[in-house]
């Protein structure tokens, strides 16, 4: 029977042994590295809080003291440990758990996460329900050295130090966020952790400890043992302290015994308190060890050699990536912001050719996007790369900085539309309706590697800002359309018009192919469509537009995000007033949550795969001849 | 000839005697008290800077050095010294010159503002861009301590002290945000101030000063003279330092010979600075000085005697504010969070009745917004009140920590829909559109202080989150329909039903009365037409909606806030799947920026003044009957 198995909930940590601690740590890591190798994920982050994870259940019991994992991917062994061990192989899979903490998936998860540097906010809004209420408990914050760059986080610990509970905050400090950590904030951390001299507890904090009654001196004898015992810990004067915090650290966050012990002492303080804890992302497989950005999401990897699958096909992300560097070698005053995710976003080609026109700033997205529009004031033209969930964290400045002002940033939305695995916080479904209703803004969705390099040169050369968002997933095979020149507001015919004008499919970004496919296997049943791709989901060239519709008698529109204040719907408004005989269907997603599972997956569930498409296409074609027989008897 | 008349542009400071810029400052204050007191705008936080934007102007050479005033609502005197002295008068009226610094309005307004928090990475993105230009000039970020709690500014830092650049940030501490500042923060920098004690430059500082070849020693001579003379200033280890900033400060911001003497030498400096200016709110303004916050936005004021005008009507604001006293008095778990916005938004009397359930975190929309997510997955009951444009700031937060976790948050958006005299940034036109494509939230927007009330309590008994939209704007006369009892995704008939189908008025929230005007012209002109008000702008009962409207021939949506995106497309599409042969049509704001004016004006100039809705409602009567016409002819 495997220490895993004798654990039914994270209390029975209590009566295991430092041995039996010690090889459950090694039993989770393997279990780790062999789910995340079957099923990806994410690897380096949840290996280095192993023994972090352990401490901290078998120092607080959760559910009634509530941890919030900030970012939350590396929740792996805080899940295994509450009880969800037994379905860690259905990790990330449709309907399996969650790659991260969900309220609806088990108590001991005490507040969704997914977007970094929300932690802090949450534990003490926890902290502030429970002593309101009168129940028991402490709300710990784990939060990483790359999340507390976000802004939010100084917020929160600005107002947690001004209100002086008990709130605990872990400073996981791995000196990665996910590309290596940057800026001067990060830089002070580490000056932290290099002082290695020992300093005296301040006496407030001793006056503090010896006021528990439940320890008093006893606990302080163990204070004074302690520091015999745990070289590395000690409380000193900081950011941290002066803005209010009890600060203890930096731990080994590899020492069992040693963060069991801190933890235990922390958790009787009455004051809020950082315990500043080093460990090393991949701790325990070489690989990642060794090459934490590489290993920080992974698609499935090969585990006998360690290799990381190839890819199979050029991603959208790298279609971007060469058209940005073909347009930087042309003109010197394309520069690149990134908010911690170079490599995700593509930009690692564009950071090693040019360094002094690259601009990491860390997890700091809000920073980010004004920094990019004082750039183009400034004569710039700035290109943001950025997840299109992540844009969330800047919209009022890409809409107070960039829009109102309309500075030519071009901001490159990756993972837009569904994605895959990671589940509801990284849905890419919103931006399309959340940045149309922005003056100045123009979106943009290209169908394929050719439309990206277009695309991102009309951007640059627009005077105004552009939003190009595109899926990830890999291009599709080019076709002789996609080649066509940019004319704003207007999109492209697909295919050749047929010259049957029953049914027009009007399709964007990656959903192109799969309109094609759909178009394919009809027409081998002898249904003739034509398809037409926007290009332009604003501005649209309405009249233009328009004048394509009216020959029609039905129109299917496919939208790679939610219905709800969409092109689609805004085209649906605008066929009302112009065309009203025309019939529109929409395809889209509802106004509901979507959980993880593949892109294929999530497509298909709101009929946006080829099969679906083209079933949606017949409905609308027999529904619309049932309708014009009606219209025809009853003239 | 005043003092004013004589300076075309800043430049000409220059000439100007120690008494000619103490005269001047004079003069800029009478000047700024007069035209305050006429057109109403930003009073306390103007006249506390006059010495400060003189020294700037005098030291600096706008615009090839950039000032980008944070916020924005004190840059009066930056206004009047570049050229605008003769325009001022017409601050903040229609046509006039702005409140807040404009790009287009002159070249010396070297980013748009309005929100806090903006000016460092605007800054530092203007200065990089003249970096790699090869441009020269100086970038200057002039910021607030109260916008430098938002977590946006701390980003900034961090990312201005890695890159080593010589950007200065001006902190113009007045121990005030808009209401007294909050937070560990905050606490932090009056430790600065409260030192007394000198401190030695630190030898890197003397090092740095040296090596500049144009000063060398005579600047470390001055430095020594300095030390003597400025009894205040010193450099020191600190926060700012630690992120890799010179520091100077704090410093008497009304003395102006110290001001143009420390900036002079900070010009020269090839590092960070920050320089810590302590300035008083509402200088040279006794009431104001002794009541800033009262003073800090004011509407016209009477001078003579200095009180402030009386409010004419109960606003929404105060509606808002009386709701929330009686549902606070029923239920203990009702808690309330505000971002440095108590009295704008109608919080002080909460906080004065229940001080240890209130929350003002500072300008901190972010933190705001999870702390009450996390207030609310423990079980309270937490009201945020915020401004419309200022709910941007935490998007990511609504989306992320509120909606998709379904955690019941109660949002009462204050400015909703157009917003006078404030202009581009201030405008409340998006919230209905970014919100209603997120799932789980509901909308509501209220056209009474009864329907206030109702939709507080109906929120803070919902079980998932809700917003709650109103205008800046008095609430109207009461009728009796507004009593009616919440259904949830339904709204009320205003008036009796006419039993006439011939026009149906679809309105919502401030627009309401101004509908219920027109409709009382048209009656008086024998037209009857209906009037529905929508209550909730999401989730909409469409089964019920498409009901009511199926029996019209005509319908007329009224939209606070911009059509793209908005409720009333979503009712354009639904209208055109279930009852095709209604006309429909919009009164909402186009996909343009609007510019400062009154609210009236704003929305009379798209068509929503009672004038404007009669107007459109009897066109789009007539066009009914011409198209009823044309198909009856037709058939």
């Amino acid at each position: 029977m495997s220490l895993l198995e004798k654990l039914d909930d994270p209390e029975g940590l209590s009566s295991f042994s430092p041995a039996e601690l010690a090889g459950l740590a090694q039993e989770i890591r393997s279990l780790i590295v062999e789910v995340v190798g079957k099923n990806g994920g994410h690897l380096s982050s949840n290996l280095g809080v192993v023994e972090l994870s352990i401490a901290l259940h078998r120092v607080f019991s959760s559910p009634q003291d509530a941890i919030v994992w900030d970012v939350g991917h590396q929740s792996y062994t805080h899940k295994i440990l509450t009880g969800r061990a037994d379905r860690f192989y259905s990790l990330r899979q449709k309907g399996g758990i969650s790659g991260f903490p969900r309220r609806f998936e088990s108590p001991h998860d005490a507040f969704d996460t997914g977007h970094a540097s929300t932690s802090i906010s949450a534990a003490l809004g926890i902290l502030e329900a429970k002593r309101r209420s009168g129940s028991h408990g402490k709300a710990i914050a784990v939060i990483g050295d790359g999340a507390l760059t976000g802004g939010m986080a100084h917020e929160a610990l600005s107002h947690a130090g001004h209100l002086g509970r008990d709130l605990i905050i872990i400073l996981n400090d791995n000196k990665m966020s996910i590309s290596p950590n940057v800026g001067a904030f990060s830089r002070y951390l580490s000056s932290l952790t290099t002082t290695r001299r020992y300093q005296r507890f301040r006496s407030s904090v001793d006056q503090a400890i010896l006021s528990i009654p439940r320890f008093g001196s006893r606990f302080l004898s163990w204070v004074v043992k302690m520091k015999k015992m745990v070289k590395a810990a000690f409380f000193r004067t900081n950011f941290f302290s002066e803005l209010g915090f009890e600060y203890a650290g930096p731990i080994d966050g590899h020492n069992l015994p040693m963060l069991i012990d801190v933890l235990s002492k922390v958790k009787c303080l009455d004051r809020p308190t950082v315990v500043h804890v080093l460990t090393r992302k991949g701790k325990g497989y070489n690989l990642a060890e060794d090459n934490p950005t590489a290993y920080h999401g992974v698609s499935p990897i090969v585990l006998r050699d360690g290799k990381l699958e190839s890819k199979p096909a050029q991603s959208f992300t790298d279609a971007f990536s060469d058209a940005l560097m073909a347009a930087a070698a042309r003109d010197p005053s394309v520069v690149a912001v990134t908010a911690a995710m170079a490599k995700g976003t593509g930009l690692s080609p564009f950071q090693a050719a040019y360094p002094e026109r690259f601009y990491d700033v860390g997890i700091a997205e809000q920073h980010a996007v004004t920094f990019a529009a004082g750039m183009a004031s400034g004569g710039l033209k700035p290109v943001v790369a950025i997840y299109s969930t992540f844009i969330q964290r800047a919209y009022d400045q890409v809409v107070h900085d960039i829009a109102l002002q309309g500075l030519p940033v071009v901001i490159c939305l990756d993972r837009a539309g569904p994605v895959p695995d990671d589940g509801e916080t990284h849905q890419g479904l919103y931006d399309i309706s959340f940045f149309r209703p922005i003056p100045n803004l123009s979106i943009l969705a290209p169908a394929s590697a050719k439309e990206v390099s277009l695309m991102l040169d009309w951007a640059l050369a627009s005077a105004s800002p552009v939003i190009i968002r595109y899926p990830k997933c890999a291009v599709p095979r080019e076709l002789p359309a996609y080649a066509s020149l940019m004319e704003i507001g207007r999109g492209i015919w697909v295919r050749p018009q047929s010259g049957n004008l029953g049914l027009i499919v009007l399709s964007m970004g990656g959903l192109v192919p799969l309109a094609e496919e759909a178009l394919d296997e009809l027409a081998r049943q002898g249904i003739l469509a034509d398809h037409y791709h926007l290009r332009f989901l604003k501005p649209l060239d309405e009249a233009y537009l328009t004048k394509i519709l009216s020959g029609y008698s039905a129109a299917l529109i496919l939208e790679e995000g939610v219905a709800m204040g969409g092109v689609g719907q805004s085209i649906q408004a605008l066929v009302s007033q112009s065309c009203p005989a025309l019939r529109v269907q929409m395809l889209a997603f509802p106004d509901s949550v979507q959980a993880h599972m593949s892109r294929d997956d999530l497509l298909s569930s709101v009929g946006l795969s080829p099969a679906g498409i083209a079933a949606a296409a017949t409905s609308l074609l027999s529904s619309q001849r049932r309708f014009g027989l009606v219209k025809e008897g009853g003239a």
